[in-house]
């Protein structure tokens, strides 16, 4: 999934330019690494990108050992359920039981040898017929995440070859700090990563259930699969069909009503972050002995704790601690490490002052 | 007096493009401004401009109506008591009775014309013998200036046409913060503003009682004007004059020993700021209604009190507040207002790892 438009690593991501293909406190852009991570499990030509028209070009910049045809071209953002459901009808179109890796392109992995293992799991099992997702074991009290509630708690975890399975009772919302806290202390809850596993089949038969509006235009999509017409029926289906995630559209229904679908949770410690905003690169990225994380051409006197990014020229602070400050060809970006989610405030602004060659 | 090699304006101010050069917080360049300032009082050809050689090109680009015989170019720099006595030779070669008003290029005066009601009766006093200096009235225990001391303090201040003149006690170094309280509240003291009027042959007759030696070298240059000889004979000479200033090696003696020469202090009220660095700008430079004082293309979001100074693209903060951040082609400099002297330490930073391009 490409589809991504971020403005929360404004000045460095732009409309045409989102977090997926910068590399943001990593050696390449976050969508080759993504590729690269799955290359020693999934052949190139098994891999499929979904993204909008205005991201093409960046892609096959960025992957150009990737043929055309694995790109599939959402003619508008519609969300994760609209999204998937595409990916689905094309991956069915070769073959209805294969198994879909569902990941995000523009995440973090610190452990890839382990990621490769558990995601080597929950191909298995989907296999088996049953829906999975990776829930990331939480090391703090979020409030910026979704998470997955397990049935029955740690206790219900399977242990097989090392790796922990269990039930999903729920998905949940981004909880508030109190709550957060409850669920970390309850050792019940996992982080919800936004990875799924399920044959092709399994997903467009759960959209058949829960969202059959959807399930129709998919399928009406499917059917013209390699003709003359597809382009014409995908924009006029996909412009019509309902954005909803995943989440909510499939996950929720499955896991809270009369769904016989095993929905089923990998408890994984893979160094995963979403990079969320640019304070997230403290988490994962190599820092001085002051902990200064510096990209680029950055100096840092009397200060500890900031984050710079330089794409050229110098940037040098004195004095300055727990700020994030970047540089790009035509813009700096200065605000507090726990506040760089404001940067969109700025986006805003520029944006109301119709200022479109900085967005 | 436009020898200045300043780098406390970095990354906008560099070893070729010192401080004068730079419009800072003001419309035109400071040597502009200096020189556009005195305009309704001196005729253009009256004006000497004492610099570097490598400032030549600068001053001409900056100033072109002036002609090339009004700048007086240093060999080497040797502070301010051989820049003047330079200066004096220069001006008593044409005319040894003449007034000299020595100023620097390089600071800001916010109300023009008391200056120049100021310049015109400190100049009266030097051409009856006196040497004259502009003091200005203190508006806080600065401690980065140094002090007039009044001869017997204000009660002695003869008041003519609304302008307050005293005997000079003595001039004293810059003082510790307990110290420069006290003059404050003692009324007693004036900042040294470093402006100064006297006759060519006054001050070229204190340079003979006081500085024999430097004396004997500038009447070796003095001789030589308007002969081939003259860039060689000014190159010697000058290298091997004593570094000294004004303020040190002839102000100091005449206001200390047995000099029957009056030295007189004109107290000055008129917006003077030596832009020492880039937190003065707040002393003098419009401001938007919190406090932000912005120069090109800035954007300041929930945040008071900075000092945001644009070349080119944008400059964005965000929650950031008493910040200097300064953006030109090459650099970004970031540092706390209050610490902006700091500055320093990134040049000298930059000079130890030898990156020349950015000094």
């Amino acid at each position: 999934m490409a589809g991504g438009s971020g403005t929360r690593f404004w000045p460095l991501s732009r409309r045409n330019r989102p977090k997926q293909f910068l590399a943001i406190g990593t050696e390449a852009p976050l969508i080759v690494e993504t590729i690269e991570r799955l290359a020693p499990l999934v052949p190139t030509d098994r891999i499929r990108i979904v993204a909008g028209a205005h991201h093409v070009d960046s892609i096959k910049e960025n992957l150009p050992a990737l043929k055309s045809e694995a790109i599939v071209v959402e003619p508008c953002a519609r969300n994760t359920a609209p999204c998937i459901g595409l990916a689905a009808i094309h991956v069915a179109h070769h073959d209805p039981e294969a198994v879909m890796a569902v990941l995000p392109s523009d995440h973090h992995i610190g452990d890839g040898p382990q990621f490769r293992r558990l995601l080597q799991a929950a191909s298995e099992r989907a296999q088996l017929g049953e829906i999975v997702t990776l829930g990331i074991k939480p090391t703090r009290p979020e409030t910026g995440y979704g998470y997955i509630k397990l049935d029955g708690g740690v206790d219900r975890l399977e242990s097989a070859a090392g790796i922990d399975v269990a039930t999903v009772d729920r998905f949940v919302e981004k909880p508030d700090s109190d709550t957060a806290r409850e669920y970390l202390d309850s050792g019940q809850f996992l982080w919800n990563s936004g990875m799924f596993f399920f044959t092709a089949r399994d997903i467009l038969a759960a959209f058949e259930r829960h969202l059959p509006e959807l399930h129709s235009s998919l399928q009406r999509i499917a059917s013209s699969i390699g003709t003359a017409e597809y382009d014409a029926v995908l924009e006029e289906c996909f412009a019509a069909a309902q954005s909803i995630s995943l989440d909510y559209g499939i996950m929720e229904p499955i896991t809270q009503g009369e769904d016989p679908t095993p929905v089923r949770v990998i408890a994984a410690d893979i160094g995963w972050n979403d990079v969320g905003h640019w304070a997230a690169l403290a988490d994962f990225a190599p820092a001085d002995e002051a902990g200064n994380v510096l990209t680029g051409d950055a100096l840092v006197l009397d200060g500890h704790d900031n984050i710079v990014h330089s794409s050229n020229g110098l940037v040098a602070l004195v004095g300055i601690s727990g700020a994030v400050v970047v540089r790009t060809d035509d813009a700096v970006l200065v605000c507090r490490r726990e506040e760089a989610q404001d940067v969109r405030k700025i986006v805003a602004a520029l944006k109301a002052a119709k200022r479109e060659e900085l967005l």
